[in-house]
């Protein structure tokens, strides 16, 4: 791309900008504002072009790098504008799980079975109602051009298993990352490890994946600019979108054509705290927001101004991260009924939303001598410690009776090695007998539960962004927590939105270069 | 209104909509595709007008009846509009109650105390992380005011007060239509009831409403045209909304004119089912569906067409009716995991919300031989009947002991008149001891569970929709359940939606006059 020198490009903006009614009032300023979207420019405004590429990536996440990669492996020049000085998005803060099945070279290399059929029908359940299952059934029978897809970009998975529920801090590759082992997902289909991580330390598999993918997007001719805040869409006028204005570094606004189109990759609105509260009023009660400072919805933003529609906006994850150690599963969550509600080994966004959703985001902890953290636990607060379950009720003011009911209940099965409620795993069932008996506090705003966005522009299966008609926007893409896509509440499996947001940007680079993935 | 011949209209409507791109495709049939927004027309393809007013209401239930009425009285010349030859819409299948309270002449007259505070802490702690306090607030101050327009309107209520949960099947007037004296809510505001109905035997509250709301504006001159089809807005170049394209009932298309805008009061989309399962599944999967037939979501979609944004389309009523009789409340209801959930003297709306969207619409009714429904209930089906709850809890295969635990815990509490767990009000307390021991079965799909949409067009105080931008788009109005307004899930209480309807819809009638209500 051709970059002119931006000072006459930045007077002319801001022109335009007073024309069109806007007076002072900066881009910048306006997403300040909230839950306020940016509208599109006008292409025949545009006087002067400041550079030109095929396609125009905002964000330098997995998302926006799996469609800039695609694009050039398919012939396109591709620019990749980064708000920030360091590349990556929030997937680089991620552990970098990818999930994907169905017999892929690691899952056989380790001994697992799956199909096809197998991860569809897991997929298919966990999203229960939400499932879109056109979608699912796409990215299920892609998954193992996927993994080979990720594999000629270097990503080399280790011929380590983890049995853990929590990412490895080691450098395992596949892990149950979702909740295939729990009821009642282990009836409606066949469990499989499908978590696949870049072998890394200490959870840094995210840092490793973008790497990899930036090291082969420059392979490919792929420009990453830094600092560089895409801040408007610019539309010609019959609709199709052939542009952005974008700032630099030096606060100069620039005029950025895209022959091919632009894909809209700038993460989800964890951090908008508006339009948070406006659409996602639950997920806003909870903290901290997972995500980089830029996820601020402003790819959102600016697709709903450019007439994209929105779905699923109060949807997210809610991670309510009991393990490790999973020690603690041998305990019981309560709801401020005292009673437990789901099965204690859920995948924790499972266990996050059902608490924050449905339980109004209320609960214990309960865990006695032998279940209880090998540590002071930094996530969450005691909230009571007894020498008996019954005076560990009084101390939690929880109904009188209740907890030692529950507890009485689950100790009379867990002894037998049961648990006719919710079917937790055997290796999770214990009595809980030994003090002294712990209870934690899960209660929003106290307990450490993250949470991170799924609601975004709807997008078709090749990531073009849809108006209200159910219209393709020409020239428009989205792809990753900017779209609404794979990842629904409660979320399905850890590696389900960087595996969506490499699958469908993958495919929304395909699509702009005129082919398919 | 004066409207020119049809036939000359209809081919030149016709002919604009090839010149659009549409071809053939009438509008009826893009309507009939579901989820598929209604773009406007623009003003200067319109060569003729075959009519003109100052304001034009599409939709003739209570808020848009509000809207007309409210801007006759302020001088307008208004002309409703109503699809089908049967006036009223769905706000005449409904049983008429006005949520109204912090004094009104009833409430005094049957000595009861309330406070425009009290009534606020109750709706405000009912809706919950989704209240919009400036929204309430203002219904709650209006309220007296809104009870005399009415009242001047013919509305007159009798002092009669019912104890009854349900709306009364006689004529009383005044009842607790929420769950302001069930736990929590009544530990959070004080208890008054506010559900004001005017006087009709059989529930048939509604239709006497909109007689009377018909009938008074007919007196200020209100022209209301049945099998009348509103079918696409018309915006001018400026992006004001300046009328409406209308079927007539010889199928013959118009264009008319409104002057001082267009409100969209046609209802909700319960009977869309596209729209229903896009935006909230939950909902599409229980049944009835409660509304007219008219309620095809058709006013939000042109409001969408013309920029409207959406807001809160997961969110409905689910009316899971335990009640009437009575009686049964002493029963409990349990989920699938045999637990209690949710008091069961709760409103009937929040019991539908909890059961649907908590407990997936799973779920028992488990009564005695004292506590059953004196008849055979048409509601529910039987699951099971047994001599013991232990053989109860067999039949219906809950986890072994849960059903068990679960009534001993409860008996032994409402045997001293408690409900230590979900507070149950002390006259629904019994103990379950007599046989035979009977479950009904609530499970979604098989229960009757009546469901109504409460999602649609944002709109300001003065009931303006806005565009994504949060701009009032300027000539158009939205009122009731087109609008999404006070009512949101779970249900606050009986009476809000047709108080939100006619509060709000009077306020967009006043400010199409150019005057606050």
């Amino acid at each position: 791309m051709e970059m002119a020198a931006g000072g006459r490009a930045r007077r002319r903006f801001m022109e335009r900008l007073s024309l069109s009614g806007l007076g002072g009032l900066g881009m910048g300023a306006m997403s300040a504002l909230g839950a306020t979207p940016v509208q599109a420019a006008t292409g025949s405004e545009v006087r002067q072009w400041d550079g030109e590429t095929d396609l125009l990536v905002m964000g330098s996440g997995a998302a926006g790098m799996a469609a800039a990669i695609e694009g050039a492996r398919q012939g396109l020049e591709v620019t990749v504008l980064e708000k920030f000085q360091l590349a990556g998005g929030s997937s680089s803060l991620s552990g970098g799980v990818c999930y994907m099945g169905g017999g892929t070279p690691l899952q056989k290399a380790l001994g697992f079975d799956d199909s096809v059929e197998n991860m569809y029908h897991y997929l298919v359940a966990a999203a229960g109602v939400h499932a879109e299952p056109a979608r699912i059934q796409l990215y299920c029978e892609g998954s193992l051009a996927h993994f080979d897809w990720l594999n000629e970009l270097g990503v080399r998975y280790a011929t380590r298993f983890s049995s853990d529920k929590e990412l490895s801090h080691g450098a395992d590759s596949l892990y149950y990352s979702g909740g295939e082992q729990t009821w009642p997902f282990r009836e409606q289909a066949k469990p499989a490890p499908r978590g696949h991580v870049p072998p890394a330390h200490n959870q840094t598999g995210g840092r490793e994946l973008m790497k990899l993918m930036h090291a082969a997007a420059a392979r490919l001719g792929v420009k990453v600019q830094l600092r560089m805040s895409a801040e408007q869409l610019i539309r010609a006028s019959d609709g199709r979108v052939i542009g952005l204005v974008v700032e630099d570094a030096a606060g100069q606004r620039l005029n950025l054509r895209a022959r091919r189109g632009v894909v809209l990759a700038a993460g989800g609105f964890i951090h908008n705290r508006p339009m948070l509260q406006r659409y996602a009023p639950e997920l806003a009660s909870s903290q901290p927001a997972w995500g980089r400072a830029g996820d601020l919805g402003m790819g959102i933003l600016m697709g709903l101004g450019a007439g994209g529609n929105l779905l699923r906006m109060d949807h997210g994850f809610a991670v309510l991260p009991l393990y490790p150690s999973e020690e603690v599963l041998k305990g019981v969550v309560v709801n401020r009924f005292g009673q437990r509600f789901i099965n204690e080994d859920a995948y924790y966004g499972g266990m996050g939303h059902a608490w924050l959703f449905q339980q109004q985001g209320h609960g214990f902890l309960v865990v006695d001598g032998d279940s209880d953290y090998p540590g002071p636990d930094y996530r969450f607060t005691l909230a009571a410690e007894a020498a008996s379950i019954e005076a560990l009720e009084t101390a939690l003011k929880l109904p009188p009776g209740a907890l030692v009911n529950t507890v009485g209940y689950y100790n009379q099965h867990a002894a037998r090695g049961e648990d006719p409620q919710f079917r937790k795993q055997t290796k999770y069932l214990a009595t809980l007998t030994k003090p002294p008996f712990k209870a934690y506090d899960l209660t929003v705003g106290k307990a450490f539960c993250t949470v991170h966005t799924f609601g975004g522009l709807e997008i078709d299966l090749d990531g073009r962004v849809l108006d209200g008609w159910g219209s393709a926007i020409p020239g428009l893409y989205a792809a990753g927590r900017t779209s609404a896509s794979l990842p629904v509440a409660p979320y399905l499996a850890s590696g389900l939105s960087i595996g969506d947001g490499t699958f469908f940007g993958r495919r929304a680079g395909a699509h702009a270069a005129g082919k398919g993935a």
